[in-house]
């Protein structure tokens, strides 16, 4: 089989993947995080665009990744340089889209990527690059909240938990009923997700640290890979009083269910084909099938 | 009723009170923590023994109790100044004990203040005083550490939970099945919490915020005091691969249960006479039991 023939067979196998990035993955050493989001596109030769709306800095964010890129060996990475959501609604701007292995948003900040490229045509290719051809979509820090359906827009990182201290918005949607946050146990912020989840129990809160990715393939399982842990945060089964207090108060939270993923944890839905997957701990099957659901296009 | 006998009345009435505080507590402006202590001593003429034997510098931390005690009005407040355990084993040295309506241990080091009076005559009659007498035993910093059977030692606060980052030691073992830090959300010890949990799911952790106390009435129920919140960590029905992962290596914890009590919390053992406590939520009951037991001298 050529290089050609293998990366067509991959890509026709695959079911889409997301890979949602705390934000500080190495990009000089050995690069595990974009290695392996280069791996998932379908190798040295996929193509991969680069959409750095996120960021006020464009051109120094397009260098960077221009230069990991290219130092692990791909030749068709081409930079998404967007401004406007008229930019993101252009035909021919957006043209490198179409035929994508890979999509990548970097950091900076997930109010203003989703200003540029909520609900744009540039949206809609990427959903259908995911899941009509099998695409990968790549994201960090800010490219990572913003992959939720609920986005963490904005919230402070207080000592406790503290009601309206945080601030949601609409995100991309490639997952539903979760909140992602980013830099997570550097920036110290289970308070700010436990703020989320308290007030809003239908999401589960998923905080990723930095250098350390929360893998997703649709419909097969997930995968923690780099250097740090995912922790998981279900206020499903919670009892609180946020409805009664004031405010700022802090909330009294009653059995919040925590899961700790440390990197190398791999978990496969019951009877996905993916051997080496361990097994799924019930506690995580739900939250395991709603993460890897095949969404249809909305 | 005079004073003196309503403070016979409500010390004859006492189920022994054990007031376990996270550091850092207000002892200038309104001390609710320390004002607190003192009424469940029995009020301003209350016999308060201040055991600062956790710290090397006992003569400045008896200065600042001394000035607090004073300031809310104590009258019979003595400084027991101990160097080794034999000052400990002293009947003459320790029988202010004896009498004492309250018994205070300031902040140090907890390894220390065991080491010093870990199984002595003080040690027994602490425990006298708590459940024959009724009185109340209060501790912050590694005062507070020191109360449980099972004492946090030493560990540093990592990111991340670690396997053999944290060392348990004997306490004083006024509670057991339970492990407490302190200084919690301040010094962000979460991890470090996680950490014991995850190799001794027997014990359930206790994080304590500074300036707030966890109040424990025997046989009756809890209160959270303050300005901070109490964390309860419960990993009992956690499932881990903490025995297979090597030194240093951060555990897969999954189902973690994980209870914020802010200040103002009030939970009663069902049937407890106590009518302004709230019902307690299942997910507690079982920790509530626990913690209010009123074990017998061992």
């Amino acid at each position: 089989m050529t290089a050609q023939a293998a990366q067509a067979d991959q890509l026709a196998s695959s079911h889409g993947h997301l890979v949602i990035i705390g934000g500080g993955e190495d990009k000089e050493r050995d690069m595990a995080i974009l290695k392996r989001f280069v791996e998932l596109c379908g190798g040295p030769s996929a193509k991969i665009v680069v959409v750095t709306a996120a960021s006020a800095v464009c051109a120094r964010m397009w260098e960077t990744y221009d230069r990991a890129f290219r130092d692990l060996g791909v030749t068709r990475h081409v930079h998404l340089h967007l401004m406007t959501r008229h930019d993101a609604n252009d035909e021919d701007l957006i043209r490198d889209v179409l035929d994508a292995d890979g999509i990548f948003m970097t950091g900076g900040d997930q109010k203003r990527l989703l200003a540029i490229i909520g609900g744009t045509a540039l949206d809609a290719e990427m959903h259908a690059a995911l899941k009509l051809r099998g695409a990968c979509i790549g994201g960090t820090s800010a490219g990572a909240s913003a992959m939720s359906g609920h986005m963490l827009a904005q919230g402070r990182a207080e000592l406790h938990p503290e009601k309206g201290s945080v601030s949601l918005g609409a995100g991309l949607g490639f997952l539903h009923k979760v909140v992602i946050d980013q830099h997570f146990s550097e920036r110290q912020r289970l308070s700010r997700l436990l703020s989320v989840v308290a007030q809003n129990p239908y999401l589960q809160g998923i905080g990723i640290d930095e250098d350390t990715a929360l893998v997703v393939e649709r419909g097969v399982g997930i995968e923690v890979v780099g250097e740090g842990a995912v922790t998981i945060v279900d206020g499903r089964a919670m009892s609180t009083n946020v409805a009664e207090i004031a405010d700022h108060a802090t909330p009294e939270l009653i059995d919040v269910r925590l899961h700790l993923l440390p990197a190398g944890s791999r978990y496969g839905l019951p009877g996905a084909d993916d051997r080496d997957a361990r097994r799924i701990p019930p506690p995580l099957l739900e939250f395991l099938e709603n993460i890897t659901k095949r969404n249809p296009i909305s």
